[in-house]
């Protein structure tokens, strides 16, 4: 895929991913949005659902994981994993644990995840500054700061 | 507490992380089990469910940490988790997003998980190289290597 397309690909499934982010805020939720793309379709999508399903560990990467089902590891090999925010150490484990080699951020302006340890590790991984993404958090952090804290464990 | 009571306590209470794994095994699941500990008291127990509920993220360590419930962050401040083996990256990653103090791994030889990185991070790892938990995965990995490959994304 050459640049254009590159960009044009990601700008369109990060939106799928803000969907689930939006979904998530609707929900009364913590509004962080994940799709998984194979060969050009979202094979997983998924929001965190700390408060719709009460769940310590399904932030929205993990939800994305869980929906796409249970994969042998060469399935993984070759999806991206758009999230529209920069993920935890947690779903960054993940992504480790199955190999996806390309994560698209939408912003870490909001929270700095483990961007360093993915390239150090040899994940590709974009940043998209989004500025829906960004809206989206402040909005949430400012609305309801105690959730967004015992969701990255404060 | 001492170094012998501590001890004692390891050994007590990765019995009780051995009987997880134990019950996954005869669930015909992978058998890894994780209790985790607060002020003396199992706070949270479970097993790796990937086949029983054909879960992609729920490791021993995450099924315990779902069993605990959804938590604010001081929560974890003073746990203990307990686990029969070396924790792989997104369970490392879970124990570092959610700030757990120590970690007490039955065995690591059937698999080296992110103990450094742990370490690295300032978590307290203690390895007991435990006989039963060793024995176990051994059967396990001899017997269902597609499955154990498929759980660490192979």
């Amino acid at each position: 895929m050459d640049t254009k397309n590159r960009e044009s690909s990601d700008t369109h499934f990060m939106r799928k991913a803000f969907e689930q982010a939006r979904q998530g805020f609707d929900e009364g939720g913590v509004p962080i949005g994940c799709v998984l793309v194979k060969a050009g379709a979202i094979v997983g999508a998924g929001h965190n659902r700390r408060v719709q399903r009460d769940s310590a560990i399904l932030h929205g990467e993990m939800d994305a994981l869980e929906a796409t089902g249970r994969r042998p590891g060469a399935f993984y090999k070759d999806v991206t994993l758009y999230t529209t925010l920069s993920p935890c150490s947690m779903c960054s484990g993940a992504i480790l644990l199955y190999g996806i080699p390309r994560v698209v951020i939408g912003e870490n302006r909001s929270f700095m995840g483990e961007e360093a340890l993915l390239a150090e590790r040899g994940v590709d991984v974009s940043l998209l500054h989004d500025a829906d993404c960004i809206a989206l958090m402040r909005r949430f952090m400012h609305e309801k700061p105690e959730l967004w804290n015992e969701d990255i464990g404060v």
